[in-house]
């Protein structure tokens, strides 16, 4: 039994939203209200640019209804950042975050820090915890992992990651039947980007809409298959003789033979110096329409594919409230320094649990498909792969609606009152 | 009491598929079953393309659960086609054309044609309708509205547009949530295109996102508005000075100042000859991005929109059902040329009924979002386009599902044995 540790707790979130990303936040607070020893709940606004500027608020005031529907609440309900405490570019800042962000836990007895985010996050979140250690201040500092990517390592897969598929696969099957009403003797092309930056999680999930060799999606890019222009149009022209119509999903990031990224645009750098990608599906489209003659339509879902509450995996929204839970539960228990992972059981009844990864583990690593989850030609994801998905996608929500729209969580956040000077950049 | 017609009947589909147009067809199907006269129901596969190659599939081999399914089906179940006898164009192809379908129908015993579409498929019905009178052959032509363009003429509106404004309409208030809570300092702009080429109805819906000052949209850029673009930068940075971000939905065919459409890319021409649009948002984060020095992210929704049967408005849905019922009720009570048009009795409670309006008055006319509908400043649709569009989004399916993705219909498509030559081209 670890020592009690008193304190308040700070909660706050990081990177890109996904559909659950506040369920996690629920399940903090809930499991949080069931232990004496957290005496006030905070969230921090904006992840850590917002706590620097000491903005806090009280989770206190906030009405419970509010709380349950943080479970299926699109966005991130504490706001989110890019902001990186980065000692390998700037140490002199980083030092400056570093101090700053210690007197700001000072100030309002933070003893509990837990940090929603992907890879750049669970790295602050190891920073913060190690240099507790170091400054000998006592804090219990846990990671929750949170990215529509699925590219996180040591966790089985990462909550989100099973809403973003469910949509993309329930998209690619209502497109499909579209497009294929649509197929004449002419034939059809229709190219639907969907995210995923270095890894093809994303869209290696819309097979889940596959049953019969005919069904959407016909050609799955992944970034972990070099793109060959010329057989890429001979499958596609392949795939509309057969079928009438070929459905490409491309995901964002997929590269080129040479590693180029099909959508890159190197002018664009987005806050962590990664080129913004954008154009992968109409760039496929300049190549198809005039090498096939073939009329041809592009997609790009963008942001509702990660926002899309109104069909989140049930399961996936299950799995971020226990991450959530179990962070505060292990910390409460005195750990501090680890990511909350998702550990299968088996998976057929699927059965799954958490665990405790330390965070050094995990920290700017990227998991990307294994090479025998993918059909030999390179084409689609096969049987390991589909057995692996398929139970993050089930479950629907019945979500309260109001004049026909969902209704989500509206925090009122109330501020705590400041305590420390304004921050000097 | 008109004169009873025995006889077969012949369905079809025609023009860019909706959420709901198949729900049109069961209402056909279902409302046909319970009539004596009408002996066998018959479906031209890709509409009036596949008819003249005498592509017909008899839906009494169809088993009812399918029927029942297709009432939240999305595609064209029977499949549908772009192609229109054209007189005005090729005045001997189409005599070809419109002997081949008389031919057709003589064959088989057709006295029931009902056609399911929008402008294009409305001036065909028409002309099947007149060209049976001029012949002398007993036919009964009744046109059924459908399009999620929302721009036929006489209807208050059309099945199909108040599922794509309820999907649109989430999707924005999703994508809202996950980019408000993205919003730092620096500020953010997101560019969401939506479908609609002549009117703005579809992106003009997504207004019904909107219940605070602050909430997305914050722009809507209508067909109706012409674009200006140093009007249009200094309302994005009025937006995101107020909100810390701006969310700018737009309709593919939205045109400048001079009637060009910012997307227009007059290179490319669909079977009726209108430019393909593509890429309006794109366009506009490249004016937006360098002129504001602002983070911009695009979405382009394409036919995902209009085939979102997973977020379908139940009131579409019935609707669009009880135009089918209603084209056959006509038929089988005398009527010929007309097209079933809906009809609002009051707006809150919401009242509807059917009507037929004759097919002459509809064909080949748009109808564009009243002046007076949209705010003077012409940013966002007013209450009154408000008070219009909310009924048409109330209601939410609960679609069967299985492995976490929706269940649609999937019809066995039995073929009738062709009688004739094939067609001569």
């Amino acid at each position: 039994m670890a020592e009690q540790l008193i304190g308040n707790l700070l909660v706050a979130q990081s990177g890109g939203p996904t559909a659950v990303i506040n369920s996690s936040i629920a399940g903090v607070i809930i499991e949080a209200g069931r232990h004496e020893c957290i005496e006030e709940i905070y969230g921090g606004l904006n992840g850590v640019y917002g706590i620097l500027h000491e903005e806090l608020i009280d989770i206190g005031e906030e009405n419970t209804r509010a709380i349950q529907r943080l479970k299926h609440t699109p966005g991130a309900a504490l706001g989110t950042c890019r902001y990186k405490i980065n000692f390998e570019k700037d140490p002199e800042q980083a030092q400056k975050d570093t101090d700053r962000l210690f007197d700001i836990f000072q100030a309002h007895n933070i003893r509990y820090f837990f940090y929603v985010g992907g890879n750049d996050s669970q790295d602050t979140t190891n920073k913060v915890h190690l240099e507790a250690q170091k400054r000998g201040y006592e804090l219990r500092a846990i990671g929750v992992p949170k990215t529509v990517d699925n590219d996180l390592t040591h966790t089985d897969h990462c909550p989100g990651y099973g809403s973003v598929i469910k949509y993309n696969a329930t998209t690619v099957t209502e497109v499909g039947a579209d497009v294929q009403s649509m197929a004449t003797d002419e034939g059809f092309c229709c190219i639907i980007e969907v995210m995923g930056r270095a890894a093809g999680w994303i869209a290696a999930g819309t097979v889940l809409a596959k049953h019969e060799p005919e069904d959407p999606p016909h050609i799955i890019l992944m970034p972990e298959i070099p793109f060959d222009q010329d057989k890429f149009i001979a499958k596609v022209k392949e795939n509309v003789d057969h079928h009438g119509c070929c459905v490409v999903v491309v995901g964002e990031g997929s590269k080129d033979t040479e590693g180029k990224e099909i959508g890159a645009d190197n002018s664009h750098l987005d806050a962590f110096g990664h080129p913004v990608l954008a154009g992968a599906a109409e760039r496929l489209a300049d190549i198809v329409e005039p090498a096939l003659n073939l009329k041809t339509r592009t997609m790009k879902l963008g942001y509702a594919q990660r926002a899309a509450a109104h069909y989140a995996s049930e399961t996936d929204v299950e799995e971020a409230f226990a991450c959530g839970e179990a962070a505060v539960k292990a910390a409460v228990d005195g750990q501090s320094g680890f990511m909350v992972k998702l550990v299968r059981e088996s998976d057929e009844p699927y059965r799954w649990t958490t665990g405790l990864q330390p965070l050094g583990d995990i920290a700017n690593l990227e998991r990307t498909i294994p090479r025998d989850w993918i059909t030999e030609d390179g084409w689609l994801p096969n049987e390991k792969f589909i057995t692996y998905a398929r139970p993050l996608i089930q479950g629907e929500l019945h979500l309260p609606s109001m004049n026909g729209l969902p209704v989500f969580a509206r925090l009122i956040k109330v501020k705590l009152e400041k305590k420390l000077p304004p921050r000097e950049m």
